[in-house]
């Protein structure tokens, strides 16, 4: 494959784990229902998300650091409303 | 930050954003209970952890594909117990 195809796969890869988040947070904020969603996990995953956006930061990568932010924002929306709604 | 500490922040964040699908799979597979789950943000993350697979492979990382083939399989637990309990 031609690398200019990997690496559009890379990007559309890149953009569907990170905006996929939408309708999640939306969800919650629609139905105020978080039981089914599992705390632990969305805690290891927002501060997973956090050490991706540090090695972004560290390695200056422009494409980490824009979809691991607004990941984090999207996963923070939610993690608050799993808190506040349990 | 010395190369070695950068990397090694890398691999804990992997390990954060792939192992922590086990509680939120074990919890559906326990509870049946999958109605607070957005079913656009699951096959969207699945469809696109298919295609960081798929550049893993054909950048022959090993890192990417051990990674997203684990969480392929925990993400496709998750899925199919939404698709089954709605």
């Amino acid at each position: 494959m031609p690398p200019a195809y990997v690496e559009a796969l890379g990007s559309v890869a890149a953009v569907l784990t990170t905006f996929c988040w939408i309708p999640q947070a939306v969800k919650v904020i629609r139905t105020r229902e978080t039981r089914a969603i599992s705390l632990t996990t969305q805690v290891a995953l927002s501060v997973g998300v956090v050490l991706w956006l540090l090695y972004g930061i560290l390695h200056v990568s422009w494409p980490l650091i824009g979809a691991n932010a607004v990941t984090l924002v999207l996963l923070i929306v939610i993690l608050a409303m799993k808190l506040r709604h349990g």
